[in-house]
C-alpha cells in the first residue's frame, strides 16, 4: 500500500512537471519572439521551475481534489501545476529580500543576473541589474501562474469556485511574507508572533489553501464542500506549522547536500523563527549574550555555527520544536478521519504529511 | 460638447476612485485584522492609490467599452478600476528598480519604509527593509488587482472573455519592463530598441490592452469584436508610443511642480529613451563626449541639467520627438473613424488622446 502511494505521488510529480514544461516552453518561445534580449529571462525562469522542487502545493491540491471525490484529468493537473509558478515568485522575491546567494545549490536569480552583468561587461551596476531582474522575474512568474490557471480549460463553475480561494491565498501569502520581514526588524523575538507568521506563510499558503483549491475544483458549490473544507483546514493549518517548524530546524541543523543552502544559513541571515524565539526565552543571560554576538553575522565560521547550534540545543528549543512538529502532525492526521475525505485522498494526505515534515527533506 | 465630455471623464474618475476607496477600505480592515503590524502596509498602499493619478488605463477601458456599445454599470467600473492596482505594482517596483526617491512629490514606497525603519529605530538595515517592503507591496497590489477584477461581479461570459486579454497584457508589461531595464545596461543606444520598449510598456500595456479589456467586456464573442479590436489597436499602439515619448520629454524638460519628480530626473538616472538615442545619433563627437560626461550622474547640478538639455535641443531630437508625437497621435485619431466605434466612444477617445499626450501633463 505504502509503495503504491509512493508511485502515485512520483507519477503525479512527473505529470505536473510535464505540464509546467509544456506551458513554459510555449511561453518562452513567445517571449523570445518579442526580443532575443528576453532569452535569459525565459531560460532562467524555466530552469528555476524545472530543475527541482518537491511540488508540494500541487500535490496537496491534487490530493484534496481526489479526497473530495474528484476524477482528475489533464485540465486539473494543469490548473494545480500553476501553483508552482506562484511559488517561484515567492522564492525569487524571498531570496532577493533575504540576500540569499543560493537556491537548491545554484545561484539565486538576483545573483545569476548580477553575474551575467559582470561577465558580459554591461553598463551600470551589476547589483542593481540583479535586483531589478529578480523583481521582474518574480512578477512574471506571478502573472504566468494566473495565465496557466486561467487557460487550463476549467469550466465556468470551476472558475467561479476556484478564483476566490486562489485570490485569498495570494493575499495571505503576501501578508505572511511582510510579517516575516517585519519580524526581522523587531528588538525582541516572540514565539507567538513567529507562530502566526508560520500560520500565514505555511499553514495557509502552503497547505490549507491548496487543499481548498483542490476541493473547490471537485465540488463547485461552496455549501456542499463546507464540512470537507473544515476538515482540510483542521489538517492543513497544524501541518503547515509543522512544515514551517521543520524548515526552521533544517535552516539551522540541515545538511547542505540536502537543503541546497550553506550550513546554518538561517543563522548567518539572523532569521527570527519560532526556534530562535524559544532559544532566547529559555537561555541564561550569558548564553543569550553569546548567541546575539554572532547571530546574524555575515561572516560566521563553521565553529561559530557550531556554537550557536549548541546554545539552541542546550536551551531545549530543538527538542521542543521537534515535539511541536510531532503534536501538530498528529492533530493533522487525526483530522483526516472527519469530513468525508475519500480513502484514496486520506492515503495521499497521510503520505504528504510525512513527506512535508520529515527530517531529511 | 467638449465641456460635456470633460465633465464625463471627471465624473468617471470620481466613480473609479470611489470603487478603489471602497475595495481598499475593506481590504485594509482585513489586513489589519490579521495583525496591527500590517497597518503601515495597508495605509501606504491606500494613500499611494488614492492620492493621485490620472486613471488613464481605466478611462481607456471604459471608453472602449462604451465605444463597443456597452452600457456601463457598477460592476464594469469596479472591474476596470482594478487596472489602477496593477499600475500601482508597476510603479512601486519601477521606483525600486530605478532607485527613484519620489513619486508624485512624495517619497517612493521603498524610501517611505526605509525612513520608517530609521524613525522607529528598528533592527537591521533600513535600506534592505525599504527594498523588501516595496517588493511585497508591489506583489500585494498585483494580487489585489486580480482579486478586485475577479470579484467585481462579472458574468461567466465576461470572465471568459476578459481574462485572456488581461493575462496577456500583464505578460507584455513584464516583458516591456525587463527590456527597459536591460536597455539601461547596453553600450550603445538605439532608436529602434527604445521604440520597441515604448511599444510594449505603453502602446500595449497602457492603451491597446485596456481598450481590448473594455471591448471584451461589452462584446464577449471574440470574432464579433475582431474589427473593433483592430481599430482599437490602430488607435492604441501609435497613441501609446506618443504617450511614452511625451513622458520621455517630461522626464527631461518637465516642470517639477507638474511631474512630481525633480527637474531632469531621467538625466540623473541616465535613462535611455528614444529622445536620448536620437540625440546621440545626431550630435557631433564633441557634443556626445560632453553629454556622456554627465548623463547618469547622481550629483547633476541645475547647470549640468541645463547643458544636457541644450545638447538634446541642439541635436534636433526634441523637435523630432515632438513631430513623432504629433504624427503618432494623428494616426491614432484617424483610426477612430473605422471599426464601428460608437460616437460617444469616439468622443471620449479623442479627448483621452489629447489628455495622454499633452505638454503640461
Amino acid at each position: 500500500m505504502i509503495e503504491e502511494q509512493k508511485t502515485t505521488l512520483a507519477q503525479l510529480r512527473v505529470s505536473i512537471e510535464a505540464e509546467l514544461a509544456d506551458f513554459l516552453g510555449e511561453r518562452s518561445a513567445y517571449l523570445e519572439s518579442i526580443s532575443s534580449d528576453l532569452a535569459p529571462v525565459a531560460h532562467s525562469l524555466s530552469s528555476f521551475l524545472l530543475d527541482g522542487g518537491k511540488r508540494l502545493r500541487p500535490l496537496f491540491a491534487y490530493s484534496a481534489f481526489v479526497g473530495a471525490g474528484g476524477v482528475s484529468d489533464k485540465k486539473i493537473i494543469r490548473a494545480i501545476s500553476s501553483l508552482e509558478l506562484l511559488q517561484a515568485c515567492a522564492l525569487i522575491h524571498d531570496d532577493l529580500m533575504d540576500g540569499s546567494d543560493t537556491r537548491r545549490g545554484k545561484p539565486s536569480i538576483h545573483r545569476h543576473f548580477e553575474t551575467l552583468h559582470q561577465k558580459e561587461e554591461m553598463e551600470g551596476f551589476a547589483q542593481r541589474y540583479g535586483m531589478a531582474a529578480a523583481v521582474l522575474l518574480g512578477d512574471l512568474a506571478l502573472v504566468l501562474s494566473d495565465q496557466m490557471l486561467n487557460s487550463a480549460g476549467l469550466d465556468s463553475a470551476q472558475m467561479h469556485s476556484v478564483l476566490p480561494v486562489h485570490d485569498e491565498m495570494r493575499v495571505e501569502l503576501m501578508a505572511g511574507q511582510f510579517l516575516d520581514i517585519h519580524e526581522q526588524t523587531q528588538k525582541n523575538t516572540s514565539v507567538d508572533r513567529s507562530l502566526k507568521i508560520a500560520r500565514y506563510k505555511s499553514g495557509k499558503y502552503t497547505i490549507e489553501r491548496p487543499l481548498h483549491i483542490g476541493s473547490s475544483l471537485a465540488v463547485t458549490n461552496l455549501n456542499s464542500r463546507k464540512k470537507l473544507d473544515d476538515a482540510y483546514s483542521a489538517y492543513g493549518l497544524p501541518l503547515g506549522e509543522a512544515f514551517q517548524l521543520r524548515d526552521d530546524l533544517l535552516g539551522v541543523f540541515g545538511d547542505p547536500a540536502v537543503t541546497g543552502k550553506p550550513a546554518g544559513d538561517d543563522l548567518r541571515e539572523g532569521k527570527r523563527t519560532v526556534l530562535v524565539a524559544m532559544t532566547l526565552d529559555n537561555s541564561s543571560p550569558s548564553a543569550i549574550v553569546r548567541f546575539m554576538n554572532s547571530f546574524g553575522s555575515n561572516d560566521l565560521s563553521a565553529a561559530d555555527v557550531e556554537i550557536l547550534r549548541e546554545i539552541i540545543t542546550e536551551s531545549g528549543a530543538r527538542t521542543r520544536v521537534e515535539e511541536l512538529i510531532d503534536s501538530r502532525t498528529s492533530s493533522a492526521l487525526e483530522a483526516l478521519r472527519h469530513g468525508g475525505i475519500t480513502p484514496t485522498g486520506q492515503a495521499l494526505l497521510t503520505e504528504l504529511a510525512a513527506l512535508s515534515t520529515r527530517r531529511s527533506m
